[in-house]
């Protein structure tokens, strides 16, 4: 299907926007009526520019509120809508939206509704144009797909079909199974958005939240099914206001849309992308400030040099945990996961299927890397590149780390959404329903997404702009390192002397009002600084947290049972503590 | 009534937390289970830090999701509950809350939920504390408050009672007028928050959306009132869960909440405060970064200097607009109205009004000024101090302006909500609703406040984080000055070569659509750059902007037949036309 996107999705001038739309790899754009009215150049003047640009004016979304009112009113209304229909003549557009009446219908009506219809449809034909007719979820008598395609057919006239915007459909949870009812013929125009799983009324949530596809939790692949059963040959549009969009960069958030069409043509087609999926973390990259201290923590929780390290760049191993360390260069203040290693059945395929998928790649000699939106660059491997290695002598004991569970990395406030969508497009994972954490400072977003089985967790975070550095002594990322037995672990981190998140008593007496703990096991716990949590199910998940060691601290845990979270319950005491015992200088000494 | 005020409106730990509170000034303070898990202090040494600081605990709340269930499911509930009211007492809480079971309930049986309250009044009263029920809006059986308070009724124990929060009562419609049937004697608490006029379902509206009274939609008077009818005795206590609060300073968050329950006294007082009511504006100080280039703007506009300027301060004066202009000191970055005199009926008077509405003030010599959060420097004066100032001669001619119409004062993005509720408390103005204005680079939120006759206007907007210095090349800042004849002021600014923003001819031709105006009207709009607005009962409104001349611009406005608004729908082809006309270098030379 040809890509579409409405340009009220994007931020900038209008010539900043088909710029960008162009260089993305759109087909063509949606024009609404506040982009032509605030530009200076002609009408007839943006559709040669589009056209210039290798694009296509796929629609004009003009005035609203023109059918359903008496007669009288109505004339005054097409007179309007006759202005329209010229201009977008003068664009180019193959034809007009008319969104059902929200405001000033005062007939319900509908072969008076049809009646009017038909004369617009008259209007736009004598333009060769066409009108689609769409139902909005807040329309004041149309407000559901069918009876505005029941409209559209009794309308009776050729140049009168209907709209079809997920949004619309999806947003009031209507049935898609009517739509394979419609004739294709009839279907003139598909609009496409996401949203997220927000009770807003669907106005709110309509000019505020949407979302492209695969960024929220609409079923659009089955809506693109439908459409395609029916027949429809025309573009899939996507339709997306969102707050956050229209203050980004243009031609960043161009391609991010387009990718999101990439994505559901993927999930809608019938060919497998098992190949590209990843099965499992082969290494973990941080770029730090303070490596010695990095490499310090990670010699102590029992990891070994390998004899691969070099002056500018150690490897650290532990089973299947393999962490590189590099020193971040000087201009960059946080610290951040540099990169990651995944295991993936085939890596020419999974690096085909990131660029189809619009990832940007970078290739040095032989290694092929995918950056994602958050700059973590991405690198696929067939097999473990760390059994074989050698290690150097006279380390530490292992503390019983089996391997990397999750990766927890900082998002840029206003990419998150696009990187939801790469990690699920690019790496083949799935998201799971997003947290607020109560940091003493501000709620902190927390998205998890994981491949089938568990076994690649990333765990994206954003935190709130109170978390400004001079507020926030706690490193915006951290690894979760997966152990055999969490008392052991500590026990051998105590032992060891290494600086470790101490929780409040008050904690372990809420602990025993919430479960069945015997004295001696909460005793155990509160000896250890070990939060717990249970699921509903039984499965249960004990953690313990290292202090900062430079710009990274780790979590141990060790999962039971089936327990599939990340203790989401204790993350505010786990904030907490950290914030006020850490301070600036424990986390950004050398 | 005693003022209170829940730990969680506030960012920080509860140390923090606990003085910021005492430093505004409160009387008491709720207590939420989780600052107790999350602190190093003993439940009894946090009681005797809140004490020591001159404070009370005025209530805990422990864990919800008690009630309402299975009598074997209810024994492992009680237990907990019962670990909670020790914890309560150790506190010095004279009593725990308890909300409707959201979650868990598996009974909807009046006559066992009311046993069951029995049997936890039974444990609270062997502390010597009492339960509060409350019904949260949405809770799985018990959502209303007289549901809430029947049950207690019912519980039949002298330490069972309710507690009402009018955010659970106003934000689903519920009626106030219930609430004078219960017996004072068994209202045990009272908890207030505003909230936003949003759509959203009461859970998500609720733990992110409230607001401190009067900085929202609700009702509250009215909820204060029908308490004090029964003869509730207790605190007032805030219980406001917001995004951008959690985040905030939290000595400013404490300050702002005390200021809403001192505004939400004054609204149920009898006594009159019209005295202290902005009549109209007197004056407005400009601090600009560019003196020369707005004085320049002033004089073309047809403003007269005054002979009172003198080196570091030049006064303007045009009918009854007065605008003084000073350096900006050089650390600056952002032109700012700096400050602005408003006439009073009464001046000491509002002074001390705005002292008892916590308005911080500064004194120097016989003038005291109050400070708005957004740091504008408010100064109340008796009568015109313009109409007597002798004037410098030789200036150009006026071109009709009679008044300063409209202030528009960038806010601090943190700072919005707090802003509005000042310019309420201290100059007795009157929110209307709030607009978002889409600007190319994001949706600019905008707040128009005005006084009973509309003679004072002020309009605080908040800019999208997209809006960055860099992509912004409008200034935050402008006056609106009203003229007796728009067409007048546009050809005499023309015939001086003011330099005038340029609409695009696409909008007019969109006008000729919208509004029945002839071909005349039409081309004099066109020619002058004049945007027009029609409300529905007849008001008439024109606008015309002048280029920023250094770090200010200006709206010349005419209004007509009862017109009320700002031209909102004008708004985004005005934000295009200057974002894409004006370059960095025309808004900051000098």
């Amino acid at each position: 299907m040809r890509s579409s996107i409405a340009t009220v999705c994007l931020a900038g001038t209008l010539e900043e926007k088909i710029e960008a739309c162009a260089h993305a790899g759109f087909d063509g754009i949606e024009i609404m009526d506040m982009d032509v009215i605030s530009s200076r150049l002609s009408p007839r003047a943006i559709g040669e520019l589009v056209r210039s640009f290798g694009l296509t004016v796929e629609l004009f979304q003009p005035i609203r509120d023109v059918e359903g009112v008496q007669p009288s009113a109505f004339a005054a209304n097409a007179r309007r809508f006759a202005r329209k229909v010229d201009l977008a003549a003068e664009l180019g557009a193959p034809g007009v939206l008319l969104c059902s009446n929200v405001g000033t219908a005062t007939e319900q009506d509908d072969a008076l509704i049809a009646d009017q219809l038909h004369q617009l449809g008259g209007i736009a034909a004598a333009s060769g144009l066409w009108v689609a007719y769409e139902a909005l979820a807040w329309g004041k008598y149309v407000a559901t797909y069918d009876h505005a395609w029941r409209l559209a057919a009794a309308a009776d006239h050729s140049a009168v079909g209907t709209c079809l915007d997920s949004f619309h459909i999806l947003s009031i949870g209507d049935d898609l199974s009517e739509i394979d009812t419609l004739p294709a013929d009839r279907l003139f125009f598909c609009q496409i958005a996401d949203a997220r799983g927000l009770s807003l009324d669907p106005l709110t949530r309509s000019r505020h939240h949407r979302l492209f596809p695969g960024q929220g939790v609409f079923d659009l692949a089955g809506f693109v099914r439908a459409v395609q059963t029916v027949g429809y040959s025309g573009p899939l549009s996507l339709e997306v206001f969102n707050d956050v969009f229209r203050q980004s960069d243009t031609r960043t958030t161009a391609v991010d849309g387009l990718r999101s069409l990439r994505y559901l043509e993927r999930l809608t087609s019938s060919t497998q992308h098992q190949a590209t999926a990843a099965k499992s973390v082969d290494a973990v990259s941080l770029t730090s400030a303070h490596p010695a201290m990095v490499e310090s923590l990670l010699a102590l929780t029992g990891f070994t040099r390998s004899a691969l390290s070099h002056e500018h760049e150690s490897v650290w191993l532990q089973a299947d945990a393999q962490v590189v360390v590099t020193e971040a260069s000087a201009d960059r203040e946080l610290p951040m996961v540099g990169g990651m290693a995944l295991r993936v059945p085939d890596v020419a395929a999974a690096i085909a299927s990131a660029e189809d998928q619009l990832g940007p790649t970078r290739t040095d000699g032989p290694v092929t890397e995918v950056i994602a939106p958050d700059r973590t660059r991405i690198r696929f491997v067939s097999s473990s590149t760390a059994g074989g290695q050698p290690k150097t002598p006279g380390t530490l004991a292992p503390i019983g780390v089996v391997a990397i569970d999750h990766i927890s990395l900082a998002q840029p406030w206003d990419r998150f959404d696009e990187g939801v969508l790469f990690y699920r497009a690019v790496a083949g994972l799935r998201p799971l329903v997003p947290v607020d954490i109560a940091d003493p400072r501000g709620l902190i977003l927390s998205q998890a997404l994981e491949n089938d089985d568990g076994s690649v967790r990333l765990v994206l975070t954003v935190d709130p702009s109170g978390l400004r550095p001079e507020n926030n002594h706690v490193p915006p990322t951290h690894l979760g390192l997966r152990v055999t037995d969490i008392f052991h672990a500590a026990e051998a981190m105590a032992e060891r002397g290494v600086g470790m998140l101490r929780i409040p008593d008050n904690y372990y007496d809420d602990l025993a009002a919430r479960f069945e703990l015997t004295d001696v096991e909460l005793e155990r716990l509160r000896r250890s600084n070990v939060l717990y949590d249970e699921d509903s199910s039984g499965g249960r998940y004990w953690q313990l947290y290292t202090r900062a060691y430079g710009d990274l601290f780790l979590e141990l845990l060790q999962r039971d049972g089936g327990y599939s979270g990340y203790g989401a319950s204790n993350a505010p005491v786990r904030r907490a503590a950290q914030q006020s015992t850490w301070t600036s200088a424990d986390t950004r000494r050398r």
